[in-house]
């Protein structure tokens, strides 16, 4: 378990606790008055203990096993999520809010049982400030959705984990993204959050109707509030700051002998305050498999995917400046990608790394380490990581999947075995990168030499 | 009060009841024994009881009332800082740190006496790490310090608040500035801190070692400290991100019709997304207050003064969009300033205009709100500000000062009375301002009526 994972559960505990003060509902045993009561809140058609629909809020993207909750409903207002929050936490019953489930860190599992509170059905966009660089959105509005909304409007919201996330569960979980090294995470894009606590009762973080950038007064529960995880509330409303929508936009691929000097390319690029828009790493592994499940055709070596914003003059010596370090560091098979539709699938491309991944190994599940390193000392851990990878599949303890039922021959499973356990991809520019480790999920013994194994990285 | 000194005096109870757990200290009562563990703990010379340090520890650069402290103490490691933390702690003591007392809020007034902690012993650059663009310094560190030690580094601290403050009083404070359109405020540049709670335990606000600018692992406490104005903990080392020293510079002033007018260009500015590093707003009051004090010689009109930053191909597209927008909007007396010392006297300028400020009413207090508005209000609310100043003005509730000793006569008694009580002066590009109210401290019923309007604009 990583840093953030250990975190994440003494958070999980901590979710418990303020959400269940007195501890009185046992897993699966929601009474059926307790279920009226919720209906009487929401309205029938908006509650379900229907097993299917328990199992699909179970879960995330990632291989966290599916803990289902009792119950999941769907309120359509925040004066309901007020009544349901009042509502669980008068019972001691668990709140697990439900935004679109790509979480890739088992937040949304019901490790206790409860209500799941799904927000999708809250998907109004409710107000947008152009003038200010800000707009309102409730939890069922996605990133997608919001930028869909905005295309007119020269403005848009850059934060971009890959997945189209909603926006109020991406500020639950702190997200990233590829654009972050240029225009910051959750954290530096979220200006108001709208909260319902678990005693049911409102508030904003930064004060009502707050829709401005710097605020001094009183303590930062905005900050507190982004990155929580659903622990300490429900997120019913997120103002957030949107950018101009850059004048021009350029893509770029290029191909290193090293993964040194990938990320040697990216310091220096950083250090002459190039203005970098996105600036990926992805290990050899990673780029091949991308190519197979994106039908890319970039050369098989460590990889940085690049993008610059700006006027069509400053976007040129960004280019300029940047090929110059890259050259210098050894970099080669430039390919500059300037229309829309190529820089879509590049970008595509980077954001299915995790469906790519999951290719190499069918049938298995990917568990992701998250690690922030000081991008000085991330070309040493990188190639340590890689390294380990190595080692880890040489001892032949990443067994290929066992056949189920369908024929599985001794051939196939020894190919396997010597397949690549992990891919790399980062968000370099920021110092932080993703080992994706292919697991498979039935082998419980297989599962924990992947966590010891994570938890090694994580130290 | 406007909202800020609202929030902070909440802030400051509650400071006190953490501080006092048992509230047994009365105000100016400690008992030798206190003083001499105090002496044990940091050494004889660096406790003094004297009047005069006292007082000097009891106010900040602001109006507001000196409230001096029992003791004042300078520890020379946090080691110290534990141990008197929970010296006082155990006794109920109140504890109040002290930066270097540039603050405008008051927030070093010892409203409840207790033990002042002077940090500006403890003022070592502990670690800089060009590559990861960050540097460690202990709270004694100030902005000009850490700048001129970083001078050959190729990077800088661009977080700018005019005064000279500490980094880590800065931090408590959530500092902004004159840079913060571009680089941000205090909260975007803190990446950890030491911090001292008032128990004496110490804790990293983002685990230990931490220099990297993106973490998602568990609650945002670093968020929490940054602004929480030293009532949660004594900051003792601060982590902090750094920026590449821009190849080029360029600043300007550029005079205005009006104050609609100037606000519209900022507005057009940011929306065109051109990369301005600073645009500040000078009401035309506060611009004759800095041509007389600072020698300068600008229009007396709405003011914008800017600085842009980049490559010089960079600059040159920056400055010839913003001439194109501003001129749109009827600005006009461009005046750029290329070389350093001309742009050093125009931001020292800028930079003194809370001096420039108190120069025109001689005697006076400064009385600084703090409005924060989402821009696209930001022309009627200063447009509506100028006016109540005004109004104000013109109903002679801005007395002048009386005559204390000094001839002081009728005539000039008069002049002062139809002077200008206020100025206006504003981080814009943020849509934040400060009206800065020039008070005769020694005037109850001027206090009075200076606060009711500030309370009046916070709303
Ligand atoms: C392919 C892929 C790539 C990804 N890449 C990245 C990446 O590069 N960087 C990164 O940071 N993340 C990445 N992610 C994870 C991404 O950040 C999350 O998917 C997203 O932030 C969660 O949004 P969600 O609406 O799906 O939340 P969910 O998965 O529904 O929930 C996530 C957590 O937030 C809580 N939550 C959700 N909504 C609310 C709410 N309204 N109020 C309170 N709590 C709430 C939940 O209880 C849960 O604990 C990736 C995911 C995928 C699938
Ligand atoms: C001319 C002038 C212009 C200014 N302009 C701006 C501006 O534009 N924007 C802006 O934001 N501010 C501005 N300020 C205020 C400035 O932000 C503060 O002066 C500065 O942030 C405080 O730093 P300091 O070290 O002097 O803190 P102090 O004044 O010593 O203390 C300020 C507060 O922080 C606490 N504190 C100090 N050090 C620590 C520590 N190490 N640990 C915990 N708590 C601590 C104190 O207890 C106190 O509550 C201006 C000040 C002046 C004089």
């Amino acid at each position: 378990m990583n840093d953030r994972s250990r975190k994440r559960s003494q958070m999980m505990e901590r979710r418990s606790q303020v959400l269940q003060p007195r501890q009185e509902s046992a897993k699966g045993r929601l009474s059926a008055g307790f279920v009226e009561a919720l209906k009487a809140v929401v309205g029938s058609p908006y509650v379900s203990t229907a097993a299917v629909v328990r199992e699909q809020h179970g879960h995330d993207e990632s291989m966290h096993r599916c803990q289902p909750p009792d119950a999941v409903v769907w309120p359509q207002n925040v004066e309901q999520v007020s009544r349901l929050a009042a509502l669980c936490y008068g019972q001691g019953v668990p709140i697990i809010p439900f935004g679109t489930g790509t979480g890739l860190e088992g937040g949304v599992c019901a490790v206790q049982g409860g209500v799941c509170i799904n927000l999708t059905r809250m998907d109004r966009i409710l107000e947008l400030n152009p003038e200010d660089f800000s707009v309102v959105v409730e939890p069922g509005v996605t990133r997608k959705a919001l930028n869909t909304h905005l295309r007119d409007s020269g403005l848009w919201f850059p934060v971009d984990p890959g997945a189209d996330a909603s926006l109020c569960g991406m500020a639950a979980t702190g997200a990233s993204g590829t654009n972050s090294v240029r225009y910051g995470t959750m954290r530096d894009n979220v200006l108001n959050l709208e909260v319902v606590l678990p005693s049911g009762q409102r508030l904003h973080t930064a004060g009502p109707g707050r829709r401005f950038r710097k605020s001094a007064a009183g303590y930062n529960l905005t900050g507190l509030f982004v990155g929580s995880e659903g622990t300490l509330g429900l997120i019913t409303a997120a103002t957030l700051r949107l950018h101009p929508v850059p004048e021009a936009t350029v893509a770029a691929t290029c191909a290193f002998p090293t993964v040194q000097a990938a990320v040697d390319s990216t310091v220096h690029i950083l250090q002459a305050a190039v203005p970098v828009a996105r600036i990926e790493f992805l290990d050899e592994v990673m780029m091949d498999a991308c190519n197979r499940h994106s039908k890319l055709n970039c050369c098989v070596a460590p990889t940085l995917f690049l993008e610059f914003h700006g006027s069509e003059q400053a976007l040129a010596e960004q280019v300029q400046r940047t090929e110059e370090i890259i050259r210098h560091n050894g970099g080669s098979h430039f390919s500059w990608a300037k229309e829309a539709e190529e820089r879509s699938r590049l970008w595509a491309a980077r954001h299915n790394a995790w469906y790519a991944s999951l290719a190499l190994r069918p049938g298995c599940k990917g568990y992701s380490t998250d690690v922030c390193v000081p991008i000085s000392r991330l070309p040493e851990i990188l190639v340590q990581t890689k390294e380990d990878l190595e080692a880890w599949r040489l001892t032949g303890s990443a067994s290929p999947l066992r056949a189920r039922g369908a024929g599985w021959d001794g051939a196939r499973a020894t190919a396997l075995s010597s397949g690549p356990p992990g891919t790399i991809v980062g968000h370099v520019g920021d110092g932080n990168f993703h080992c994706i480790l292919l697991v498979d999920p039935e082998d419980p013994e297989e599962l924990l030499r992947v966590q010891a194994f994570a938890e090694q990285l994580g130290r």
